[in-house]
């Protein structure tokens, strides 16, 4: 069965900026979702902000193997229940994808517990990304490095934990480099944060990053049944332990209670 | 100069309940202080929920370098507005030691992004606490293992993220496993979890146990000045670049506009 | 087109001792094949020690997608020759899974960079191997926890790099712990250490086992082409940097000479 | 007492070559050592490959805390008796800082268990070193980044283990980056990689590159008594089991009997 993805997009520089517009006449969602269904394995469709629940009710998230995440100006406007619900469901084993300005979304910022933060600078400058492994999923089919003619320039320090995996570094024209491509395993889920992508340029058009978007995809999909428990923290009473053991000294919980939290 | 060390505690059993006001007659948190204290290279204070801004305003956060968080049935309590300001300190650089039913404190699932959920049982039964890298400094001076008499069993899965380093992994009389301490980044600040401490049994009586965490108080002090401006995401202008280049193309943001959060 | 898999497997006490060619009449190797053959995706083939080359010619190397490793009695018997042949396929991306004593072989010594010690106890007493991250593909089908009846102990300190991932914990019936399932990446390959396996237990008949096993086979094999020249330091020249540059200064080395190693 | 390090040159350019000559008449070692020393918490003296045993028999590495290494075109003359000595004491807990060209050095691969390649370019260019985390205690007295005006370009892909931290990175004019500083723990041992240092070019003179050096030292030295058996795999006896059991089954050793390895 293809990959059940959802492209998510603020939508909102798409629609009110007439640069964005001309670029991406069907929003960066549809361009992003387009490039995802280019590939047989994956089924793409796309949920805005605008939509009620923001297009991401309990329901279409249950079917969701894989979301990807884009937002910038409306950080803010993203409602804390449907931040709440999306994060569960990275715990719960759906991956996550996080786009450039998403760095500072509700969502990636809840599931690193750290800033995000970064330095930037919109000068339509030259990107180079380089491969730090060639081997990873997420690298499939790129050359040493590939370019990104005109991108927002993204800064170290980028206060991200350490990730998991650096897939990517990027070099800039102006003289910073930055951690473009990382991953980390949250609960169940996979997250891939991927920094090219900045609205007033035609990056999402670019074939290397077009790749890298459907092989993350792929990665970050886990057929293992949802980790649908993974918020409890059952009690196992005396008489369910593996060993067998006799209670000894006080205790708080009278059998059977639920803890505290 | 010594290391300034808060010690917070829900002091909510401490009060109320018989078992644990007799075994430690001034709180848990007084007890712990007074094992740091033992070290004269720790300064330790307490400070309690009860206390106004749980008694951690911004002043004294600001010249703490190490803070200690014991919390179980009043989590909700703590107001989010104080968790902020902690998490924030942390990120500038304050080291965090959380303690046994702290795994679900708001400060501490906030900075791990995780559940921290995990399987437990209060039945008073062994546990042996393993050093897995016995030159670790939080290790210093312990044998191989230490034995706690009496434990609640905190059973894996730990919902965490993969830690920084895996300090020590505990054996319960009843067959269960988990990472009773380890360490993460966040940030400037340095974050050790330690599981044991349930407050029916004395155990921040037992001699390992207050060397780990006067170890623990010594590994997590940084002497680094605070990175005040951690949560900035600050413009690097055009004319600013560490290399000069020219400014290309359409872009959303004026010449010194703050960004989108 | 099914994953190539190659069972290598000592072969020595599989046919010298008594209890061991009761429980494996085929040998361990024999046993491991069968189990992984029982799915469709895998096309396992055995290799030993006493075979040329030790079955593990740069040809039959170079075909295979995922080798499994158990050694023990002859680690040393090895050849220095096979060892680095086998490490640098890994680092072109083929998949390793080292298996029990196998945590002194000289190729898992080699890629680890420590030195694997850990301690043991060959009494056939219990071992529970609890599942750390019930998400990971290496943990598919599996509940909670599994049990091997009679096992051999083997206990933390375990002096391996921090994993990338843990996936399994073990508690021991005499009262140790051990990371008993851990993952790395070497170069382009996934390497995964599975303690439980001892020879004169039927541990490779444990359906559990057998399943983990599978598991990790599909896990640890990588679709990329073999990263051939891994090993290689290319000399970059002036003239095919990717930005131009002009040379300043001094230099050791004359245009197009190698570096040195 | 200061932290006793000895700083190894490999001492045949620096000997040889007249540019490297004329930049640091006491060798790269002797400018490196001289840095060390204006810091009084650090008490540093030299070796080098000439000397018997490389200046680095038995007795002097028992005294040394930190060992920083510098290779280059020699790295097949250092005796593999001396690089297992070397190694062997990390594991127990001695620091070490490799330098430069000594990603390539015996004693640096053996520690990864991977290639450590790189790419390169001898042009002279400038090279910015990026702080990623400014609290790390290697980053110490930094600035946000600082550059080395004439360097060896050391480019992506680094072929190491995932760092422990990322502590730098590098932006090369010419087009490249690089993760110029890392960490990783070997046992008891640090290991921090840090890639300025080319010996036609003054880098050691450079202060930032000083203040690293100097940092890193001080992060690397570990206080703890030497592990001087982590290299052994203890047996535990039946009736030296932390619980009482009973053994079960056939078994391969006879009580007391060594392991294999």
């Amino acid at each position: 069965m293809a990959i059940r993805t959802v492209v998510w997009g603020e939508n909102v520089h798409d629609r009110e900026n007439e640069v964005v517009r001309a670029i991406y006449p069907d929003g960066m969602h549809g361009c992003i979702a387009e490039a995802l269904n280019a590939d047989p394995a994956i089924a793409a469709t796309t949920a805005t902000l605008d939509q009620p629940e923001h297009g991401l009710d309990e329901a279409r998230l249950a079917e969701t193997d894989v979301l990807t995440w884009w937002g910038h100006k409306a950080h803010g406007a993203v409602s804390d229940a449907v931040v709440e619900r999306v994060v569960e469901r990275v715990w719960q084993g759906m991956g996550l994808i996080v786009l450039h300005s998403g760095h500072f979304s509700k969502v990636f910022t809840r599931l690193m517990g750290t800033p995000c933060s970064l330095t930037w600078r919109e000068a339509g400058e030259k990107e180079r990304v380089w491969v730090v492994n060639r081997n990873h999923p997420i690298a499939a089919g790129l050359g040493p490095s590939f370019v990104v003619e005109a991108s927002e320039m993204y800064g170290e320090p980028f206060t991200i934990p350490e990730p998991m995996e650096t897939v990517f570094i990027s070099w800039y024209e102006g003289g910073e480099v930055f951690r473009s491509g990382v991953t980390f395993q949250r609960g169940g889920g996979r997250v891939f944060y991927f920094s090219p992508g900045h609205e007033v340029y035609p990056i999402y058009r670019n074939a290397s990053v077009q790749q890298v978007l459907r092989n993350a995809v792929k990665w970050a999909a886990n057929p293992a049944p949802a980790w649908r428990d993974i918020r409890q923290a059952p009690n196992v009473p005396v008489d369910k332990a593996p060993e067998p053991i006799a209670e000894k000294g006080p205790r708080l919980h009278k059998p059977g209670e639920a803890g505290y939290r």
